[in-house]
C-alpha cells in the first residue's frame, strides 16, 4: 500500500533556524562550517608557553620567562597567543609578576590546551540527513557555525469530519444535546496523532452525508497543496456511506476494508496522485486504522521509521476470545502484581474512547487464533511507561464512586501513584485476589445470617491467604427512581408491581446479593420482578437507566442518584470494605494509598458526595 | 534541594479549548458533563421496537408490527424512538414496507442498542488532576462535553547566557570568528530541553562578566513572573566568574558544587523564594547539570514524575576508568553485536558536545567505584529506542571520510539504518572484531613485504574467525601542508629537517605504518623528525593542527587536505578494506550497508572529494 503514494509527495523541504528545528528530520545532510573550538584555546588558567622552551626546566634549574615574549598569562578558553602550544597552570608558576615568572618543570606540547576542532572540525559531517534533530543537536549545529538546517515539510493532512449526526463542539452547549447528535471529536484526535508524528493538519467544516459535498472537498483538497486527506465516518457500506463513492468518483480505491478490529470498515484510495483515506467513524476504528495504515505513511514521508512502542510480556486476568480471520486490538489495564504483569481487558466495543483513554496497553490478537487463555504469557505494547505501571494499585470489586475520587487524591498527593478499578462485582474481586491477578478488592457482601459485611465472604473464598481488611466507608443504598419518584415507588415490594421496569445488577455484584436478600426477608419471587434478568455493571449505569427512562427503578448507592439528580428511597446502610493480601499491604505503593484515606481532604470530598458516612474510614477492621 | 522551593509557585493554573491542551497537565479532575452516547443509540440498521411487543413471535407464529406505532426503521447511530428498547437487524425483517413489518423472532431488550452513556457517564470522572492529556484524551474531553480544560502553565525561566567572550549567532558570520570568541549554544539547547519537559523559556541577551550587570538583570528577572532564573557560564571559582556572588548578594546559595563529571561547577540559590541556577558553560556540563537538578524541579512544578529513560544491560568495549568520589556520566555508542549490547565509550570531556549528540546511551559510574573493566556487564540508560540502536552497523578501525558519506547515504537509502565509526586505527579494528565489539573493521595495513595491503594482518591477527574482506577504496595518502606550501616540503625525507614541525598519527593506525615504512625504506631514524612523538587520532584532526598553524606537516588523505583548502604532496596509493567476520556478513543489516557501496550515487559523492579510487568498490577482496 505504502508503495502506491511513492511518488505523492516531492521531498518538500524548508529552511529554519537551528535553534527552532528541534523535532524536525534534516533533509541534507549537516557539515561544519568552522571548527570546534576554531581556535587553540587555554583549558586552564595560567600561562601560555611554547613548550620547547620549557624543556630541561627542574626544582634544581628553574627556569626564568619573560612575561609578553616567553609567557603570557591566560584564562580558561582564552586563545593561545602566537608561538605557544601549552599552558602551564598558575599553581605551578613560581613567583609570578608582571614581567617574569619561573618555572620548575618542563610543559609538553598541547598541555592544557583544548586545540582547535576538538570537538568539531570544519566541514566534517555532523548529521545524516534523515536525522531527527534533538536539543543536544542545537548546540552542536551552533558551535559548527550550522545557524539554519534544511529540513523536512511537515506532511500537511486535511482532516474532513462527515456525518448529519455531527454537531461541532464551538457551536454547542454540551447539556444541551438533541438525541441523535453526536460531538464531534475524531478529527481533533487524529489531527494531533497527525502533529505527534510530525505533521500537521487542518481541519474542515463537519460536511454532512451529501455527495456532491464531499465529492466537491475532496476534489478541491486534491488539487491544493495537502499531502493527504483523511474522511472521518461514512467509510462503511451504508444507505449513507459515500467515501468510497467519492474516491471511486475522482481516482481509485486501492482497499476497502481490513481484517482487524476495531478499525475494519477503511478506505484506502487515490486521488490526483494523493492518498484519500476514509476512516471509519466509531473513535477506536478511527484511531487504530490511522496507527495502522495513515500513521506508516506519514513517517514515509518524512523518511522516518515509525517509533516502536515498548512491548513486555502480560498475563491476562481473565480468557479473551477473539474471531478467527480478524487481527484484534484489544486495549487493557496493566498493573504489576507480584512477579507478573496482570492485563485485564477493557471493553472491546469500537465506540468505546475510555477503552483508550484507561489504556495502559495493548495486546493484538492473531487473526490465526481464536483469542487467549488466562494467564498464557503475551506480548502487550505498552502506551505508557513501564514505572507508572508498576506505580498503579489495581482494585478489582465493586464499583464505588469514592474510588475515583481515592483515584484522584492519589495521584494528587503521590503524583507517581495511581489507582485503577475494574469494576467486577464483590464476588468478582474476592475471585481476582485468589488468582493474584490485583492488589486489593473493595467489597460490601451481606453475610444473611449475621448481617455483618465481607469478613464470612473472606475467610470462605480467599482460604490460605493472609489479608487485612480495611474499612472504607459506609454508605446508603436504595432505590433510584426519576426526579419527583412519578410511579410512586416506596419500598422493594413496589417492584413486583407490574407496570414498573427494573433494571438489575450482575449476579456476584454486591448490590445483587443485597436486592435478594431484601426478596427473600419479603418472601418476594424474583421472578415476579420484570427486569430481573437485565442487568447492569456500575451504579451510575443503573442511575442512566432511570435517568433515560429506560427503567423505573434500580438499587444503587445514594451518590449515584444525586449525582444525576435523581431521586432514592432508603434501602440499606452498608459497610464497603477494601480487602488487601498481606503480600502488598506493607509495600510503599499501598501504604501511600491507605495514608490517604486518612487525610480530611479525602474525606470530606466522600462525604460531599451525599450517602456516605467516613467515621471509620482507614481503619483495619480485621485480618486473617 | 527541591523541597527548597515548595512555595516558590503557586500551583498556576490556565484554561484551553480541549483540542490545544495535548501534553498538558491537568490542575484539576475532570468530570463529564453529558454522557456518551447521550441517547440510547441504534447499533445496527433496522427496526427499533419494545422488546416486549415481540414476545412469542416465531417462524410458526410470526407477528405483524405497525410502522410508526409499534416498529420504527433506524440507520447505525439514530436515537431510539420514545417506548422502543430494541433493535432488530433489517436483514432479520421479512416484507418490510412502508406500513408494516413482519418478525420471526422475538428481540431481548437492549438488543443491538448503544445504551445512553456506555462510554461515559455524566458527572463520573474521566482524569484525575495531574494527569497529562494525551490525543487519545482529547476524544473522551469532547465527547464528554468538557470543551475546556484547566491546566498548570508552563513554568517559565529566563536563561542568562553569560561570558565576555560569547558570541550571539544571530550577529556573526561563522567563517569570520575571531579568537577567542565562542559561539553561545548553551541557552538553545537547555531552552529546548526545558520545552521537552514542559516548561517554556526566554533567553536574556549575552552578558558579559559584569558583576553589577548580572547582579541587576537576575534580580529584575526575580522580581518578574518568571518561575525560575538559569544563569549560564561564570559558576565555577575563577576570577571572572560572578554568579555565586550574585546569588549571595541578592538571596542565598544552597549549593556550590555537586560530586559529579561533568556538571560540578553548579550553583543552586534562591533569590525571593525563586530558584537561581548557576550552570557551567562548558555545553555537557550544563546539561548534565540541567537534567540532575533543574529538570526534576520543573517536572516537580508540574507535579509531574521525570520521564523515565529506559535501561539496559550492556558491556563496555574497553575499561572505563573512573574518579573515586566523583559520579560521572560517560556517554557511549552503543550497538548489537551478536548477543550482547557494545558500549564504546566517547570522548569524556566536559567541551565536546559532539560525546552527546553521537551517544546512544549514558553509563553513570558511581563516585564509590573506580571505574568498570571491559566486558563487565552493566546499566545503560538509553537516549534512543533500542530498535535503532539494534539497527547500526558498529565499524571500528581507520578514520576515513568515505565512512562520513557511507553513514550519510545509509541513511538516506534505508531511514532504519545507522552506521557508527569509531575511530581506533586499523590495528585496533582488526582487535576489536577478535573482541567481538564490532561488525567491522575499517583497515588499510601495509605488509612491508609484498606491498598488499591487510591480507596477511588479517590471517595474523584474526585466527580462526571467519572473515570476508570487501574492498572499499584506494586512496591517495601524502603529506598535508599549509596552502602554498610554504615550508617547501617535498617528501618524506623534508621531515628531518629541523625547523619542519610534524605532527604524527597514532601507535596502530595504518597511516603511521605507512609512515614507518617509508621512513625504513630511506632510512629515517624516526628520533630525528622533530614531533614525531605527538598523535593525532584522525585525518581531519591531522589537517586542522596544519590549518592552525600549529604544525608544518602531516600525513594524511588528501581528502582532508583538500576539505580545508591546504596543499598536499602525494606518497602512496593504499587500499582501505573492510573486514567483516562471516557471522555479521549475511545479515540483512550488513547487506543493505554492501548494497550501497554499489550505487552510483555514493561512488559519485566519494570521488567528488578528491583523491579516491572507487574502481573496485564494494567487490569481494577475499575471505579466510
Amino acid at each position: 500500500m505504502l508503495n502506491a503514494f511513492d511518488a505523492a509527495r516531492d521531498n518538500a523541504v524548508e529552511t529554519l533556524p537551528a535553534p527552532e528545528s528541534v523535532g524536525r528530520i534534516l533533509a541534507e545532510p549537516v557539515t561544519a562550517r568552522c571548527c570546534s573550538p576554531h581556535f587553540h584555546a587555554a583549558a586552564m588558567d595560567g600561562i601560555a608557553v611554547l613548550a620547547e622552551t620549557t624543556f630541561g626546566a627542574h626544582e634544581s634549574t628553574p627556569r626564568t620567562l619573560a612575561v609578553g615574549t616567553e609567557a603570557f598569562y591566560v584564562n580558561t578558553g582564552h586563545p593561545l597567543p602566537e608561538g605557544t602550544n601549552a599552558v602551564i597552570m598558575i599553581e605551578h608558576v613560581q613567583a609570578p609578576s608582571e614581567n617574569q615568572v619561573i618555572i620548575e618543570a618542563p610543559a609538553f606540547p598541547w598541555q592544557h590546551v583544548r586545540k582547535m576542532g576538538e570537538d568539531i572540525v570544519a566541514t566534517e559531517m555532523l548529521f545524516p540527513q534523515n536525522h531527527r534533530i534533538t536539543p543536544y543537536c542545537i548546540g552542536a549545529l551552533l558551535s559548527a557555525g550550522a545557524f539554519e538546517v534544511c529540513v523536512r515539510k511537515a506532511p500537511e493532512a486535511l482532516i474532513i469530519p462527515t456525518g448529519s449526526e455531527l454537531v461541532d463542539c464551538g457551536a454547542i452547549d454540551s447539556r444541551n444535546l438533541k438525541p441523535g447528535q453526536v460531538i464531534e471529536s475524531n478529527s481533533f484526535v487524529i489531527g494531533n496523532l497527525i502533529k505527534a508524528c510530525g505533521g500537521a493538519f487542518e481541519r474542515n467544516a463537519i460536511l454532512s452525508d451529501d455527495l456532491d459535498v464531499l465529492r466537491r472537498t475532496v476534489k478541491q483538497a486534491a488539487e491544493s497543496n495537502y499531502d493527504l486527506i483523511l474522511m472521518i465516518g461514512g467509510s462503511s457500506a451504508g444507505s449513507a456511506d459515500f467515501t468510497r463513492q467519492v474516491i471511486e468518483d475522482l481516482g481509485t480505491v486501492l482497499i476497502h476494508g481490513v481484517a482487524m478490529m476495531p478499525g475494519k470498515p477503511v478506505v484506502v484510495g487515490k486521488v490526483n496522485h494523493k492518498p484519500v483515506i476514509g476512516l471509519p467513524g466509531y473513535p477506536v476504528s478511527a484511531i487504530i486504522a490511522f496507527e495502522q495504515l495513515v500513521r506508516p505513511l506519514i513517517c514515509r514521508m518524512l523518511s522516518q521509521q515509525e517509533p516502536e512502542r515498548n512491548r513486555i510480556p502480560v498475563n491476562p486476568a481473565r480468557k479473551i476470545p477473539s474471531k478467527l480471520g480478524t487481527e484484534e486490538f484489544v486495549r487493557v489495564k496493566l498493573g504489576r502484581v507480584g512477579d507478573q504483569v496482570v492485563a485485564s481487558p477493557l471493553p472491546r466495543g469500537s465506540g468505546t474512547i475510555t477503552s483508550l483513554t484507561q489504556a495502559d496497553g495493548i495486546i493484538r490478537i492473531s487473526e490465526l487464533i481464536e483469542g487467549i487463555n488466562a494467564h498464557e504469557t503475551v506480548e502487550a505494547e505498552l502506551l505508557k511507561p513501564l514505572s507508572e505501571i508498576c506505580n498503579t494499585v489495581m482494585v478489582v470489586g465493586s464499583h464505588d464512586n469514592c474510588l475515583d475520587v481515592l483515584a484522584d487524591e492519589l495521584h494528587k498527593q503521590f503524583p507517581a501513584q495511581s489507582l485503577a478499578s475494574n469494576h467486577v462485582g464483590s464476588m468478582g474481586g474476592l475471585l481476582a485476589l485468589k488468582r493474584k491477578v490485583a492488589h486489593m478488592a473493595g467489597c460490601h457482601l451481606l453475610d444473611e445470617t449475621d448481617g455483618a459485611y465481607n469478613l464470612s465472604y473472606v475467610q470462605k473464598y480467599l482460604p490460605g491467604i493472609p489479608v487485612k481488611i480495611v474499612h472504607l466507608v459506609r454508605r446508603e443504598q436504595g432505590l433510584i427512581v426519576s426526579p419527583g419518584n412519578p410511579r410512586s415507588i416506596e419500598s422493594i415490594a413496589d417492584l413486583t408491581r407490574k407496570e414498573i421496569r427494573f433494571i438489575n445488577r450482575q449476579a456476584g455484584s454486591g448490590t445483587r446479593i443485597l436486592l435478594d436478600y431484601h426478596l427473600k426477608q419479603s418472601g418476594i419471587d424474583p421472578q415476579t420482578i420484570n427486569g430481573y434478568a437485565f442487568e447492569e455493571f456500575t451504579h451510575m449505569n443503573v442511575a442512566v437507566a432511570v435517568l433515560s427512562n429506560a427503567v423505573d427503578a434500580g438499587l444503587g448507592i445514594y451518590a449515584a442518584a444525586r449525582a444525576l439528580a435523581l431521586d432514592f428511597i432508603p434501602v440499606a446502610t452498608e459497610e464497603y470494605d477494601l480487602v488487601i493480601p498481606r503480600v502488598h499491604f506493607d509495600t510503599p505503593m499501598m501504604q501511600n494509598l491507605l495514608s490517604v484515606l486518612q487525610t480530611a481532604s479525602f474525606q470530606k470530598r466522600v462525604q460531599a458526595m451525599g450517602g456516605y458516612h467516613v467515621d471509620d474510614m482507614g481503619k483495619l477492621k480485621a485480618e486473617f
